[in-house]
């Protein structure tokens, strides 16, 4: 079977042999004429599978003269082809070229004008970046559209990982409690000890703030912030004996944690959210999620405190999620955008 | 029993007392007189254990009052004091202030001058810094001496976390090839096609240079350069068809992988010890590493190169061992210093 290049297409004209592809797998468009309008992406798969022919101004042309054309007209051409190719591999129907994602999927089998797409997805290379902004609009477009978002990653020797993407909300058990104490707290230069030990069972018991070393509790920098906001402890320079009230340790604890004035907001909607908050440092994030006590069950959530306007590179997001289901938890990355939380949730999948 | 706070020890003056401190636990340095010197994170310890009590100026102190005077002395006590704390609970007889570690590690019941130390440690906080530098320096020296050197890491909630460091020397079985072809191979913007099926097939063969996709053989940037090198390929620009000569195409990689003359230095190390290397980046890491065949056994080492003068912090670092050994591989540092290599295991470990 022959096919014509024609700019950024390939035409089979003849109608037996348009059907015939069209029949197996659904490639390209049928035209009212009778004949199939193949994409190149699927011009170049059809060739690689040795299903057509292509020619161009009545000369064939290789395999390599295609891949080339393709190349030089679409600079990601190669990571969107080998991402195609995978899925046409794996037995999908894939239709390539939509928006907003670059691929529509369907069952083995299924037709794109009767059978609903199985998911979207997205081509990118491991060297672009990961651009959060971006990725959420996609992301509700996807799930506005009710479809699953999967990203297919292409690393350097051509290997593939697929993500699956999406907004979510996560919910514990844990109401916030209205304390009507006020316990007194000591600043030790980057942690902060509640000594009186009433005061620490019930912030300890209650919440699960902190943690016990020897009688005192030990409260991290963002429960303190956080207790100092809602009036629960007084808290005084361990060195000065001076009192230090919210916004003299919020400056104090920046000098620490640049970014925790964006910890901060994100530790404070997840408690909202009635879920328990603990540091992530083992895992090399920034919190565990429980969503009740976490000495009786297992972290639920890694999640990542991240800004607006997050960047970053496939590399790491690769590997924050790799760390999390390697211990059975779900990666979230964070953000607040004005006073709405987002949640997104990052899953290694097989498509 | 009682002892007296003099700046920054504690002695116990009285003979008796003395001795059943130091006999249980081999706390303090015995004096020529019968007297016990304490260090402050010795008598805080016993302090909090209820075995001594601690006058100042005939004055009888707090335990926050002692604490709080440890913590003005010096601006790391809590950490050390931390995992000083953790050792001894564990039941080790440990022997703080040497140099280069924090703390010496006798096994429970040992006797610092008789019984050989079983490892030594350092005290670190996770916000503090992790200095490739200073690190090695440290494991050169604990190494000399011939001892295990444990880092303990001590997060926002005062949970421990140990990793065990050491300067290692990876080998492989698969020596550098001289092959006897030089063969066409395509650039194509971010990676290289070898389109010859069998020359593909030899660098495919020999030393599991790139990925077949299709018929031609996909190299990645590293191993673009390496074979560059070694005269093994001719490589051509896809659009032009002009010729790219090692430092040309160096130039272009640059632009695509900043860092990527620190990682080729690593890569051609590794090549040079006999070790097949692949893309990390489902890991989120630079290489993964096999002692031979990479389909047919699975890849030992996780590599990440480094600059000579690599700074990181303690979750960044956290997150990369953690992320080795859910995937049950070992995290290596390397990096080349003028000409000599040196890699580094961390690996995170129960004292």
């Amino acid at each position: 079977m022959t096919g014509e290049l024609i700019e950024d297409f390939v035409a089979v004209k003849d109608e037996k042999e348009a059907s015939q592809i069209y029949n197996k797998g659904c490639y390209g468009q049928p035209q009212s004429g009778g004949a199939l309008k193949l994409s190149l992406i699927e011009a170049v798969y059809l060739f690689e599978a040795k299903r057509v022919e292509i020619k161009r101004k009545n000369r064939r042309m290789s395999f390599v003269q295609l891949f080339r054309y393709a190349n030089k007209r679409y600079p990601d051409f190669e990571i969107r082809y080998i991402v195609y190719r995978d899925l046409r591999m794996r037995g999908y129907v894939v239709k390539p070229d939509i928006q907003p994602a670059h691929f529509r999927v369907f069952p083995r089998g299924g037709r794109p004008s009767k059978t609903p797409s199985r998911f979207w997805v997205l081509a990118a290379s491991e060297r672009g970046m990961f651009d959060l902004e971006d990725m959420v609009s996609q992301m509700r477009r996807v799930q506005k559209a009710r479809k699953r978002l999967l990203i297919g990653i292409v690393d350097e020797e051509g290997d593939l990982t697929y993500y699956q993407a999406r907004l979510m909300r996560p919910k514990g058990k844990v109401k916030p409690n209205d304390y009507e104490i006020s316990a007194d707290a000591l600043f030790l230069g980057d942690r902060v000890l509640v000594l009186d030990s009433d005061e620490a069972e019930t912030l300890h018991t209650t919440e699960f703030f902190g943690k016990f070393i020897g009688e005192g509790l030990q409260l991290s920098l963002l429960e303190t912030a956080y207790l100092l906001e809602m009036g629960v402890i007084i808290l005084r320079d361990a060195k000065t004996g001076r009192k230090i009230d919210l916004a003299q340790f919020t400056r104090k604890a920046k000098r620490i944690q640049p970014d925790f004035d964006t910890r901060l907001k994100v530790y404070k909607d997840l408690k909202s959210r009635g879920l328990i908050v603990k540091t992530g440092f083992k895992y090399g994030t920034h919190f565990r999620v429980y969503k009740g006590d976490p000495e009786k069950e297992h972290a639920l959530y890694l999640v990542h405190a991240v800004s607006p306007a997050y960047h970053s590179t496939w590399p790491e997001i690769s590997r924050a999620v790799r760390l999390a289901h390697g211990v059975k938890k779900e990666l979230l990355l964070g953000r607040i955008v004005e006073k709405e939380s987002e949640y997104i949730r990052l899953k290694r999948v097989r498509p």
